[in-house]
């Protein structure tokens, strides 16, 4: 049993919410700020792209009881939707059962706290946090920047206060901190498909829908009232860009060109475009992500990625899980707590923050691509016959609890090998031969 | 012509100080400010490594006529002396005639203010500017952050506030800033090897000392008191670091057993190593580098690099020269000479970098390697013969104007090259065969 401490997490977003559980359940006061309002009294939507919970995620949850009360909020998608003009084809994730789950970020997050606040979590909504006095643990709040600041000494202090983490900036003024942010040339934006009048969904509902268009696409993932939620990534500038629709007619136009079979669909098109911002895309990394016993970062405060996997809140929960499971080894010893804690994540953070940027144009171009789904259909032969040999790219991500920096590594290999078995003559056809399953095992064994 | 502006300065450093002499001479009103103290008055020595100022520097210098007073304070250096135990041999860096130059980095500023301040520009010292706000070209200044500010309102505002620079922190707030710092897992200490008591330099003047040992290194460069200033490279933790020279007796007895050869030259060795600090070395790249037609960062405010070519000068030293071309280019046309000037520069800036950091390897390495010396001694004998096929890579980065990102690229090219020469049977006896040259020939047509 650990000493029962006094924590501060400094956000209550999804990652901020569920660690203050973990550390309440461990003993701990535990204390939540937030610059924002309460995300219970507020309207969310507009900004937002639906999360896809994976294993990881619900590992998260479920290690502490929370899942089931998730679970209705998640309505599962097994499968890629890929329409290209009026055509439609899917495209299996993984097995058979095994599925990824839409969540609206809103919702969840609002469950996320309410759950937190049965708990016994204490929460203290529109307080900023200008400064932590680190050595002190110590959150430096005040109306202002420039104005009168007060001190809330704590124990520890979590900074759970995503991409931007003010907890972060006091860090990044220290020697020897490593950090970058790059931003994509894209940015994204929320539109919407309603639910049919009887409350069912217009697409198929177990689908992840993806309008892939090389340098850009659309996206659309179900909510549980029947609507889907849909995001257009999109170059800021130049041809086929946010810049290049600036009006209604020209942007009419342009969804009728490429996105022809979302016409009838997205009947608020307009409307939603030009109301709902245009956001950015940011990778984020840094070192170290913790301060001697004292301050210590999770979740997008120390990694923030393009959501083109899909892992930003599945990395950030597996976070809880990796310090949890450090604070399981090593009880009282936090130097060592933290310690072992960045140094295990901080590989797999790097690991899916390359795999997401990447992801993009899998999503965006490959999907549309023949030859790909050739390849995923040889992959997933050669994989039901030798389950041991072959575990895809995507499902250890996604369907497996391995390492991400694990997943990379062999995502590369596999790469190589597969590019050499698309070489073979007439693998169109020759695909579900016995002569393609012995040229991989041979690859495998150089 | 230019309308005439009223233009701050933010950092008197040797690119701020050369920078106002510029837009002084332009026709501007130009007003530097620096935090600290005017270095004419204090002490500035315990931290500092020697500059190297080649072409690049000098010609920035000699554009506004400058050259001929800064050529007293400068020592030139043809040649690498290689110390191995007590074995001593030379490199020659170029052909003959070609030599970088030893400058103490004080003596230089003071000169550079002292220039300064003789062409009219006003310098405010121990002023500290806390934010700018870029869209009015305001420095915002006061005596403590969170204490009343001053507005100074000015026409534009540069950045030339070093690798933590002030200006650029208020641009990293904005929206797609991409930023990266990253520090070495090494650092570095000053270290002095005084003048003979009749003011003659103890060691071969005209050279860059340097004492490789693989993971670290000692280098010494010439002042003209007859001194040399020292700095020692070395991993702050684990074997052979800071970390492990704790006290006199191990600091001697490593300086014994790694660079006996130093024993009788550097006589203040452990009052010196205790007393000065040990410096980082951090590599920070930033993009974009200006505001509007408002704010432009420049020098080490927008790509601060390790010192390991001894471009780091040079390097900022070029972005004026390359800014003075925009500004005679494009006359009031501010935005279109800040854009250009960031968009011809930044290429240039992660190029050195990039050479930079791969630049400790052929320094505390290579050079003590037999294989190394005999790779020069071809690319010298061939770029000799055909000088204008073979421009060795060291001398495209200091005895040119190419730009370094040509040389970057060019460079690996020829080190793929040199990699294939290196493997010819018997290459060291053929070296400077007709074979070796028709050979490089060949694969330079590839």
């Amino acid at each position: 049993m650990q000493t029962s401490l006094k924590i501060a997490v400094v956000g209550s977003g999804l990652v901020g919410s569920l660690l203050a559980i973990y550390l309440k359940r461990a003993g701990h006061t535990v204390h939540v700020y937030d610059r924002s309002p309460d995300i219970r009294k507020i309207q969310f939507s507009g900004r937002s792209i639906n999360l896809a919970m994976s294993d990881r995620g619900w590992r998260a949850l479920d290690e502490v009881g929370l899942g089931d009360a998730i679970r209705p909020l998640a309505i599962p998608m097994d499968k890629r939707a890929i329409h290209v003009g009026q055509a439609l084809n899917y495209q299996y994730y993984g097995k058979e059962g095994e599925s990824i789950y839409s969540i609206s970020r809103g919702l969840l997050n609002r469950k996320m706290v309410d759950l937190a606040e049965e708990e016994g979590v204490e929460f203290f909504f529109e307080t900023r946090v200008w400064d932590v006095d680190m050595p002190n643990a110590t959150l430096q709040t005040g109306e202002t920047e420039k104005g009168a600041w007060s001190d809330l000494k704590y124990d520890k202090v979590f900074g759970a206060d995503g991409a931007f983490s003010r907890v972060r900036h006091r860090m990044q003024r220290q020697s020897m901190f490593n950090y970058s942010q790059e931003f994509l040339n894209m940015g994204y934006k929320e539109l919407n498909i309603p639910a049919n009048a009887d409350g069912t969904h217009k697409l198929d509902k177990n689908s992840f829908h993806i309008w892939p268009k090389q340098a850009f696409m659309l996206i659309a993932m179900p909510n549980t009232d029947g609507s889907f939620t849909c995001t257009l990534f999109m170059p800021f500038e130049g041809e086929n860009s946010f810049d290049s629709l600036k009006d209604k007619d020209t942007l009419k136009d342009f969804f009728a060109e490429h996105f022809p079979s979302t016409l009838d669909v997205i009947p608020n098109l307009v409307e939603d475009f030009f109301k709902n911002p245009t956001s950015t895309l940011v990778t984020m990394k840094c070192y170290p992500w913790t301060f001697e016993d004292k301050v210590a970062l999770i979740g997008d405060a120390c990694h923030a990625i393009v959501p083109f996997y899909g892992h930003g809140m599945n990395a950030g929960f597996e976070d809880i899980t990796i310090l949890n499971q450090m604070i399981q080894q090593y009880g009282d010893d936090w130097t060592t707590i933290f310690k072992e804690y960045e140094k295990s994540r901080k590989p797999n953070a790097d690991a899916i923050a390359e795999l997401s940027y990447r992801n993009f144009m899998e999503m965006s171009s490959k999907t549309a691509d023949d030859k790909f789904h050739l390849q995923k259909k040889i992959e997933k032969h050669f994989s039901e016959k030798y389950p041991d040999k072959w575990l895809p790219l995507y499902s250890r991500v996604t369907f497996s609890f391995r390492p991400y920096s694990e997943a990379l590594a062999l995502g590369d290999r596999q790469k190589a090998i597969m590019d050499e078995v698309m070489k073979m003559e007439d693998i169109e056809h020759i695909w579900d031969s016995e002569a393609v399953n012995q040229k991989i095992l041979t690859l495998l064994q150089q």
